[in-house]
């Protein structure tokens, strides 16, 4: 990252945070009114109307469109790793980024089906973010380099942005996130992550206490907890969540890391999420808690908990039907089909 | 149906489903060795993975493949429209499939993301079956040829088939089928629908128990409740999935008045489903109690309660991106990807 000029600091993100662009609600309205005419009974596609009332809002059109799907895959090593908190070797995170380079992983196949443009995103990854067993992870100079470079991931034109991480280590480091922002024990949010035994998850829980007892400024402000505990991916997250508002393009998030980084933002401002939808419920138990505390309610629950996006870009398929459906559809007018009786 | 001769019997239909093809527990095992060698933490891709061995197993070839998926939607009438069991006229059956033949309808717009070939089946609309609350829906022979018409759907090549129905009153029709396959009242099985109000409500139960109180016979026997009961759609959708088994075409099905069906050949047998996945979880309350009572998890839970197959032709994508993953995916060898440590 020392090859980045610092483009802007934590007191810049707390303004921009407090000042996000709202709700587009004319178009949002204009949603809700066509989708009453539309052949089919009120309310019988369900949360496919909700998802394209949602799209027009954000996206700041109706109707809302799906054909320039991005997938944003973030890649960074943590400091943490170094104490055994996963299945796998931290050298796994490169490995991974080789692979989907080459076109190998679940995502990569996930993004062909879904005809979504997937760019990965490598954070620095020789030089993991420091033990925060020791104190912060990083400092906020190298905090905010991260977010300021998640932010370059939205581009003009994008229409939909599903959001990944690849880290050996972070799924500890989200659990860490967690117990700041949320309040509870260790144990009510580590999981099992990429497969860890009894042993890793004790180890995964004491590094998070370890954690919480050398960076006590993290149980009281979101972003020092995203300093504090986050790796470099985390954070490029958060910048790209926030870039995303910015640009009006609606986002998807993935499983627990993902989340995690956007509860960041959604403890710093309670509308900071609202064109976010999170596409599916991980395995790990410490998502289903973070939900409740957001607020959100996935659109899949198929027992994943993979990572680098695989939730998030399974997801498009969804939410481009429900913009299909919407745009598409013939009203009952159009149709001659009778409307109900009496 | 009076044009097409009688192509098969109950006594046939009975025989078949004693003798369905199982598993091909080669293709099954072929998946689940592929499987543990990709680049993923075992188990992380939680339903994709157990779609993608379904899929080679009852395809019977590894790994699977979903180029060539086709939707096929049903439509019939039913004479117990006429007691005012849903909140549209029966003319919208018609009005309904013309919408689908114009591109218009939700299930359309869903064909088009999920690339997939839509047929649309009329069976006799302006002949609606008989009112079952003054007996039996259909003769054996009317009920047979339906079924044999719906057969007719899975053709050569068609590698997974998403089935779904269009017939006003025919969550009413479902309903009484569980009923008199599963037990219970007829309020235990009863909701909405199309968007019925309480007194519509309460028109379905008393129509279920008239019909229950016509139909004694309909409680002993499957396809005697298929028959007092379903509408031609429904028989063809029975008749569909049998023909899909014999084919080796897995099957995706829609919400409930699909689900009732299948639960006709679950009752007959109880591995007659085994090639099928129920797609989601309608709203309508009674396919959540008939879930339970055939062992299906849906895949998806999105609030919907449309018909016309919009749920199962939503799952196909899931299925597809399933089997992209499997067949796409690196292995860790072939990547150079680290396998877990200990």
């Amino acid at each position: 990252m020392s090859n980045l000029q610092p483009a802007i600091t934590f007191e810049e993100i707390r303004a921009l945070v407090r000042n996000l662009p709202g709700p587009d609600l004319d178009s949002g309205t204009a949603a809700l009114q066509r989708e009453r005419q539309l052949t089919k009974p009120a309310g019988s596609l369900g949360r496919l109307e909700e998802i394209a009332q949602w799209m027009a809002t954000w996206q700041g059109q109706h109707p809302a469109e799906v054909r320039r799907p991005r997938v944003a895959v973030f890649a960074g090593n943590h400091g943490v790793a170094a104490r055994g908190v996963s299945a796998y070797p931290a050298d796994v995170t490169a490995q991974m980024v080789a692979n989907f380079q080459n076109g190998g992983a679940a995502v990569n196949q996930l993004c062909e089906v879904a005809d979504a443009d997937l760019r990965v995103y490598e954070l620095d990854l020789e030089n993991p973010t420091a033990d925060f067993t020791q104190g912060p992870a990083m400092g906020e100079e190298e905090c905010c380099r991260a977010m300021a470079y998640g932010m370059m991931a939205v581009e003009q034109g994008v229409q939909l942005l599903a959001l990944g991480e690849m880290g050996i280590g972070n799924s500890t480091a989200a659990a860490a996130i967690c117990c700041a922002l949320f309040g509870g024990e260790a144990k009510d949010w580590v999981g099992r992550g990429t497969g860890v035994d009894d042993e890793g998850l004790a180890r995964k829980a004491a590094a998070i206490e370890a954690g919480l007892a050398a960076n006590p400024q993290a149980r009281g402000d979101a972003f020092e907890a995203l300093r504090c505990f986050g790796g470099y991916e985390l954070a490029a997250i958060a910048g790209a969540i926030l870039a995303a508002r910015m640009a009006r393009v609606p986002v998807l998030l993935d499983g627990y890391a993902c989340t995690a980084v956007a509860a960041v933002l959604f403890k710093a401002d309670r509308r900071a999420l609202d064109h976010c939808m999170v596409a599916h419920r991980s395995v790990e138990p410490g998502h289903s808690r973070l939900l409740e505390a957001i607020g959100k309610e996935p659109l899949l629950d198929l027992g994943m908990r993979l990572g680098e996006g695989s939730g998030a870009t399974l997801a498009i398929n969804i939410v481009r039907s429900a913009c299909a459906c919407h745009a598409g559809m013939a009203t009952f007018a159009e149709a001659g089909v009778s409307t109900r009786e009496g």
